[in-house]
Parts: structure tokens; sequence; C-alpha cells
């Protein structure tokens, strides 16, 4: 992918920031997003008026695939660490999750893996009936590296948690909700104008409540920092080990990071196909 | 109001009590209802045969509506600390969810604000499908002083407390069994017996097993005192701020504290007219 | 019951068991599962290539009903700490939730307080429209002895936990599933087939990842093994207390631990005869 800007910001008002994230054809996350979404969540900590931030995408079906099996690897390993510390891929999400504004996710198509784990670093996730979900790491012998194991086990439960990322299945919009993986779900034809209405209410409201009860709510649910430098270590030490490359070839091959191939049941795909890969 | 016995207490027998709160036309909380409910928490903590407790209201379409926005603040902020060290508003509530009883709160009607904070320190809630809950405080500009941002991030996840607790809507009986802020919604017409029906079963408990039980599980999910005591310093910090005195002036003209304005639909309501108010 | 092995272990794959659990008419735990399990867990542990093991009933109605009344108790009692310095009944089950492998288990019948805490101690619960679960020891006197009050807390919230401990009554598959307390319900015609497919897609995984996400969820959910250690603790000082022998009497002459008689709804009827048997 290229430089460019991928993270698209609207500034409906000095309240309200509109977010639409873009980045080819099936909005795949990589080393330039890392860099990008740093600056972004930089430029949010800042915003003096700001108490709503809506992520979307224009991409159909599609909010953020996952992360770029292409991406340049040897250049995130080499990134240096954010400001809480951490590795910027989760030092993203971690402040994600911090910030003093309300921060929703509008999800109207997939947001698998590294998508999973920006929504789930987001305070809140409004589906539609086209959102999937899932964390599909497993599939490809990977630890997930950006929390779901932190945040998914507090937000749904051990039972459903575990059921999300030991299965690695797709997560259709109807099952999330009722696992509480996203708020709920609103039609398609509805959601923009929901989440807009929804957003302009908050955007109404005192920066000083919005920010005061995120600190007292982020005291009461946000895992510690240390689960996510745990869960980042084990991604590294799993993911992309010689031995799973025939498999990701084979993947790509069946059309991974391509709209209309795999992509579309990704999650359900790759359980199929390691059952015949491996039999 | 009054400094009239709020709750009336019906023994129906040494291990059942069935609790009716009453202040006004819409229930509010006020100075008195602190110094009431700590005497109440009091004769339940003494109650030696004591194993369940129901809490209701006979009024039409509220249960509790919220504090009491002509309230005696500076009578309130002189009050001195209870049992457990904190401020009596929130000793009521911490001292309530310790009980070594059953606490039961039967909601057929609005219970928001500190209304929705003390059905949050009882045990278990019951909702008919005539319930309303929220905390529209963010809407007045304050961090809600009794604690759900330390109880709703436990019960319903972070991404539907927050959902409640940054956008200050209504949320509906439906919709608060969804998200897990009711135990579940029992039609209006056999509410009170499905209600009866469980409290008995509980009374006819040993009170070993019933406080037993409640000492673990409160081991298990109660938030730490400092978290409530963190959150009532922010309420103090921002609640009845000089600044929102207009908009507040606002809500009185609107039918504010009577039972058929604008308290049918406070939260929903609140987000319209800031809006109005600030564009 | 007696000493014949209660786990019948299938070894489908060297990555997959499935294992049947059979002790009597209404598959009851006794001291002999206490050991048994313990050599099977062991086994669990030491098996270099598992990923996913599914535990069931060819028991029509009962998946485990609960402890037998008729155990050995002294035997129970003289038992020695297991691995983590527990009493092998907790023992068991830490070790169970703790595996590096994935724990299913497939609920057609009835699985009541110790058949209850045996389906929580496992990682993922699905359940056939069949199922009941429940706590009912509240409604003999007795703390639930092996974590209930520490786990359901944490699955379910402390409002559904609070209701499923101290009301003791069945808890049909449906409301199981709506407060979280299985993942969720399939119809009894397809659960085999269902779990099976689930269960080999974790087959065709790598332990590496499975074993790797599963430490990480584990540190992220569990409860601190003082938290069991307390709660059998409060079982042994409850249970089986002289002045409760009349009752459970009662219950026997009801049919308990046959498959027609009280077991049918055993959690609502204790509740009835209780009230009866007071009155």
């Amino acid at each position: 992918m290229s430089a460019a800007e991928q993270f698209h910001v609207d500034e409906v008002s000095p309240s309200y920031w509109r977010v639409t994230f873009d980045n080819g054809p099936v909005n795949l996350l990589d080393a330039d997003t890392i860099d990008q979404l740093g600056v972004l969540v930089g430029r949010i900590e800042n915003a003096p008026d700001l108490t709503v931030v809506v992520f979307r995408s224009d991409k159909p079906g599609y909010f953020m695939a996952h992360w770029d099996f292409l991406a340049d690897n040897a250049r995130v390993a080499a990134m240096q660490p954010g400001p809480t510390g951490l590795h910027p891929y989760v030092d993203n999400f971690v402040r994600l999750g911090r910030l003093p504004v309300a921060t929703i996710s509008e999800i109207r198509g997939r947001a698998r893996g590294a998508g999973s784990e920006f929504v789930l670093a987001t305070d809140i996730r409004f589906a539609s009936e086209k959102a999937i979900l899932g964390q599909f790491e497993v599939g490809v012998d990977a630890v997930p590296g950006g929390g779901p194991m932190a945040r998914l086990g507090r937000l749904v439960g051990r039972g459903r948690a575990l059921e999300i990322l030991l299965g690695g299945d797709d997560v259709p919009a109807a099952l999330a909700a009722e696992y509480g993986y996203v708020n709920r779900v609103i039609p398609d034809g509805e959601i923009e104008n929901f989440t807009d209405a929804f957003a302009r209410r908050i955007a109404a409201f005192d920066k000083v409540a919005v920010a005061g009860i995120k600190k007292l709510v982020d005291a009461a649910t946000l895992p510690d920092d240390a689960e996510f430098a745990a869960g980042l270590q084990a991604y590294f030490a799993t993911a992309g080990r010689p031995e799973r490359r025939p498999f990701v070839q084979l993947l790509f091959k069946n059309g991974m990071q391509q709209p209309d191939g795999i992509e579309t049941d990704l999650g359900t795909a790759i359980g199929k196909l390691r059952q015949t890969a491996n039999g």
C-alpha cells in the first residue's frame, strides 16, 4: 500500500470528527497504518473541544479486513516504542482506548484480525447486519497481537471469548450482538443516521463530563498495559513462522486480500482449508 | 420534600421484607432519602432472620426518577462519612451491595440518574416493559456520583457501559435486558407475582447459605471502595456548576420533576435540547 | 457407584478427544469421579498434540445431575491436595480451566450443582434446548463448593449470578444463553454435528497458537485460586449439616437421584418443598 493518508478526517465541528479509513480494495492495515494512526491519536488527544469521533469505511463489505500479509514486517519490528512504552502497534490501541473523547466504530462490513482489534480498542461498536467480525489468527497458527485476549474476555465473558479466539470462525453481526462483541445491530440502511445522531448528542455535551466519565470507566474496565505487551510478544513469537508459508500462499491463491475471493468468508474458509491441507 | 418516611417497610415475615419508595409525584431522591436509606440499611444489616428484601414503587411510571435538582446541596455536602468512611450517599449504596441478604429491585417505571444508581446497588433487577433506565448526567454536564462507572462496566461490559454513560440516552427495558443492565423483562401484569414468588423462595432458605453465597460473589464482583470515592468526587467537581443553571432552568420550564412533562423521556429530551441550546 | 471408569475417552485423533461421562442413571459425581477426573486432567495435560476435548453424555436428559448425596464424604474429606495445593475437588476444576487445549461441554440434559460447576470449569458451553443448568445448593442450605461464585460473577455479571445462586432455581437453556451461562443454544438434533465440526476446526490448528491464546485469556479471566479455596471451605462448613437431613430424606422420598422423579425439575421443586416444609 502507499504512504498516502489512510485516515480521512472530516472535522464536522470542533467537538465531532468523522474518520473514514481507506487502504486498498479491502482496507488492510499495514506499517503505514501504524504510523498514521499514531499521528491521528495524537491529534485527537490534543483537540481541546473534541468529545466524539466516529470511525467508518466507504469500502463496500469491508471496515478493515485485517493485517496485510505482504506488509513490511522488518519495518514494523524495528519501530520505536510509543508514549506508553509499548510497541506502536499496541501503543496506538491503548492510547485509543484512553482518549478523553467517545470513540465509535460504525461497522458495515468485515472487521477481522487487526480490524477486530481496532474496533475493540474503540469505545462503542455499532454494527449493521452486513458486519462480520472475527479473530482468525489461530487458523494461521498465530496468537493475535493487538490485545483481543485481554479485551474480549472482559467484554463477552471467558466462554464466548474462547469460542471466538480458539474457533477463529467468522462472527456475523447478530451473533456478535448476542455475545456483546458489538453493542447492537442497526439496519444497514439506518446505521449512518443512527450513528450520526448518537454522535451529535455527545458532541453537544461538555468535554469535562465526557472526559471525567471516560476516565472512571477506563479505570474500571481497561486491562493493564502488561497484558498488551504479553499479547504482542506472543504474536511476534508465533506469526509468520516459515512452516506456515505454504498455507498462506494457498490463501493468496484463493484470492486473499481481494474483495471477492476468500475474504468474503475468510474465518470459515481457513478452518475448512486447514482440515483439507492437514488431512 | 418532607422528612416523612420515604421507605415504607412491609415486614411480610422475619425473612422477607417488601419496601415501597415514596417521595413526591415522581419519586425523587433528596437529602432525606440519604438519611433514611442509611437507617434502613442499618435495620436490614441487623435483622437476624432476613434473607430477602424487595424494593418497589406504587407511583405509576416512576421507580425513582432521579436526584432532586432542588435538594439542599449544602446539607448534603456537610454530611459526615458513614461506616465505610465514604460520604453517606455512596456509603449507603456500598453497604446495600454488601448486605447478607438478597436485594431485588422490581422496576415498573423510570429509574434514571440516582434512581439507576440505586437499582445498580441492589443485587437483582427485574423490570417490566414499562421500565426505563438511564444515566443522563452527562447531558447536564456532570459525572454521575453514585458509582455507575464502576458498576456498569463490570455488569454490561465496557462498550455498552460507555454507550449508556456517554450517550446519556434513555434505555428502555428490552434494551436494558439485552445489555444486562437488568436481569430480565417480565410482563408488567405479572411482575409483582413473579418477584413475590422469587422472593418467597429465598425467604424459605437458610440465612447461613444466603449470606455465605453473597459474601463470595461480593468478593468476585464488587468494585473497590476507592472507585466510589473517585466517582463521587468527580460528581461534586462537575455537578451544579453555575454555567449550567440556565439549562437546568430550561428543563424545569419543560416540566422537569413533574409526572407528565419532560420526565417521560428525559434522557432523550435532554440530548435534543442541548443540541438546540448550543446551536 | 462403582470404581469403573466414569470417563470414556474416544481418541478421535491425536489432536481431538471426545469424552463421554457415565455414572449411574443420572450421571452423579462422587468420590470416584474426583479421582478419575484428576487422572484424566493429567492425561490431557501431557498429550503433546491435543488441541481440543469435547465432554458429553449419552444419558438421556442428564449431562451430570449433581453431587451424589450418598457419596462417601469421609473419603472426600480425607483426600490429599492436588498439584495446585487445593483439595482435589477444586484442584481438578482449576487445572481443567488452565489446560493448554480447548475444552467444550456439549450439554443436552441437566447439569446442576457439581455438574454446573464442571461445565463452568470447561472453556466453552454449547447447549441444546433440552439442557437445564442451575446451582440449587442454597435450597439445601449449602454454599456451592466448586467455584460458581467466582466464575458466574465474571461470566454473566453480578446481577444474574446472584439470581442464579441465591434463587437456586432451574435455568433452562434459552435463559442460560440469554445470560451467558452457556455460549449459545443449538437445536438438539444438530448439536452433535455442530460441536464435532467446531472441534475438528480446532483439531486442525497448531498447538502453539491454541495454547498461547488460552494462556493469555486465562490471565485475563480466571479467578485467583484463593477464591476457589474460600468457596470449598464455605461448602464444607455448610453442606451436610445434621439439621438438613430430614429435608434431604424428603427429596429422596420424591425420587432424587432417579431419572423420572424430582430430578426432572429439581431446582424448582426444592424451592416449593422448602416453602411447604417451613410453612
